[in-house]
């Protein structure tokens, strides 16, 4: 049989080793496609689930050039990664998916901000902060408002919540040289997401749409599909979803979080990769996130991304370091025992990392048919408890 | 929180890094277990998804007392390994799983069945072999018969077919020095197999019975649940089940080979380990064989493990290295092409393996609710049919 097959080889680079790196290995072993990372660390979350390691930081050109020259399709974990590199690399001819260029728009809030915006997509009102007369004019439009590094924030990390006492010396104080731009602070009912896929040949495809919850800033629960929300609400976060991914370029993951203010929804902001409200799609999805990621990016097609059936419902729920003591401890299976115990139906990924605080270290899912939310909250809240607290 | 854990550490050993030990592997380090395996190759498929090896045969002693060191508990992924070394380790205290002197029983079919006989349980008529006398008495009293090594026999390597022409020396030529036994022919409609777990507290549950399909006697597909089976017939397959594993001491996974006669079941054999016949619960049941094993060996309670629903069906098909040129090839993502494009919802299981005629490589699964299991059959068929021929 004479088979139509795309060129490209079988290794996978991904800058970044980290638990999001080693959950892409797991999916992408198994289908035949080899492993290669790049960490400071060789024995980082991704190498302890049989990735190779180039040693490097995530923003170090060289190592970034070696992962290139050493593999087949380059990808990352996560996105404050050195993007200037990555567009050098393509420009040369490599595989890098997606774009680095739409990492570029993306990686810089203010940037994807803009991007967004100017393709109608609803967005926070936001103002680029260079000075204390930018700050004065934000806070006279914006009353309260969150100012944001441009660059390199994530789990609430380079936001600042600007009551109106504040003043702009706090604000040189928090961030430093840091560049930063004001948002003017949403009212919503609760934080939803949606992640998109799309494959090498441009078709786009999306998980259910999920509610996430945060507490101090980290994604702590995330509910597919979220709990009582309207078809209309649900189309339109789709086609929120297609039209911000269909303006950007390459193939993989794009995850949308997105604030719910009952009447409408707004644009919280994209990471264009693997995203934490999608760790449920391993055992509540058809086709889990990390599969689909490496299908997409590998030139494979995409798999089927609904839930198992109508009655399906799945809960994640992260793990954080917090009250593990000592510092850098290990989770164990025999920290597990009592919450295996009275939820024998929660699987368990520990990353292999040590504690820290309001570092994740691993998370639980339970996904199946339950007797709504509700109950399978319930659950995991109980599991997590019992392994955490 | 007081908690009351067990003493156990968290590095669990595996005698054997090949598939099976890949796929505990995978199952065991996202719940906080180590592993470490004894293979001959430092690149095993369970090396490649993150085991630690020692260098040694599975019956090499020394490697298996160096095994029993640098780990918590020691199980195996297959029964044809040094048995007495693992009771030498087992009286000196260290944590061997299942019991070594239940693997010893099952390791030597004459003594599986001589077991399984006194039990009550039903096995097909037998004889011990050591002679021409035997072998002549066997056959007036069997007729159609199979002769097998008594030890270190799968996929059928180690049986022969007698029909009547066959002469003592053909049997000899065949098996050489090994001890065999003779095996009346069961006239039988189809196989079925069941796995039951067992946790270091004694509690056994099972998975669904399972139909299973040989070709060159290489098992090649399991469809769960079995098709068109009685509920007398699960109940019947459940109590030979229970029966069996009861017997046999220690934690861990016991399979059962079934013949169906269409009145009855009869023990073909049993396997006390993951097995093939489980493959499909990776995808198709609440707790997939590998991790519920790593749970019953390092004394966590058991999973769920009924499938999702009642309209649920799972099929596994192995892909073999048949036809795959040149020998010693590994498949790639890149050979999977075609078969996503057609059957996106497959789910692949690649062992790092190079093929060679007749060893398993990898297998498929699809698991979901299908109209029922011919339409799932064949998806599974094709997908199979497009990587492999």
């Amino acid at each position: 049989m004479k088979r139509i097959m795309s060129e490209i080889g079988n290794r996978l680079g991904i800058v970044g080793g980290g638990q999001l790196g080693r959950m892409l290995t797991e999916a992408a072993l198994p289908m035949g496609v080899d492993v290669t990372v790049v960490e400071t660390d060789d024995n980082c979350p991704a190498a302890q689930a049989g990735a190779e390691v180039i040693l490097g930081s995530i923003k170090d050109a060289d190592a970034i050039r070696k992962l290139a020259v050493a593999t087949d399709v380059v990808t990352w974990e996560i996105e404050h990664i050195n993007t200037d590199v990555l567009i050098e690399l393509q420009e040369k001819g490599f595989d890098i998916q997606p774009n680095p260029y739409s990492l570029r728009t993306i990686q810089d809030k203010l940037r994807q901000k803009d991007h967004f915006k100017k393709l109608g997509l609803p967005v926070a009102e936001y103002q680029d902060l260079a000075n204390w007369e930018d700050y004065q004019r934000a806070q006279r439009a914006f009353g309260d408002m969150v100012v944001k590094t441009r660059k390199g924030g994530f789990d609430g990390r380079g936001n600042l919540v600007i009551n109106k006492g504040q003043i702009w010396e706090d604000v040189l104080g928090h961030f430093g040289d840091a560049d930063t731009y004001a948002e003017k602070m949403i009212d919503f009912e609760r934080e939803l997401a949606i992640i998109v896929a799309r494959d090498r040949q441009g078709h786009i495809d999306t998980y259910p749409v999920v509610q996430t919850t945060h507490r101090d800033s980290i994604c702590h629960l995330v509910e597919a599909p979220a709990p009582d929300v309207s078809v209309a609400k649900i189309a339109q976060a789709n086609e929120i979803g297609r039209v911000a991914v269909e303006s950007l370029e390459g193939a993989g993951m794009f995850a949308l979080e997105l604030f719910d203010t009952g009447d409408d929804l707004i644009i919280n902001e994209m990471a264009p990769r693997v995203h934490n409200s999608g760790h449920w799609t391993i055992e509540g999805s058809k086709t889990s996130q990390f599969e689909q990621h490496v299908r997409a990016v590998m030139g494979l097609p995409l798999g089927p991304m609904s839930m198992e059936g109508s009655t399906w419902n799945a809960i994640m729920i992260n793990i954080l370091g917090e009250g593990l003591k000592p510092d850098g401890y290990r989770l164990t299976t025999r920290d597990l025992e009592i919450a295996y115990a009275a939820v024998p139906e929660m699987k368990v990924h520990l990353y292999g990392k040590g504690a820290r605080s309001a570092r994740k270290i691993g998370h639980i899912t339970i996904a199946g048919t339950f007797e709504g939310p509700d109950a399978i909250r319930h659950r995991a809240v109980l599991a997590r408890d019992l392994i955490q607290v």
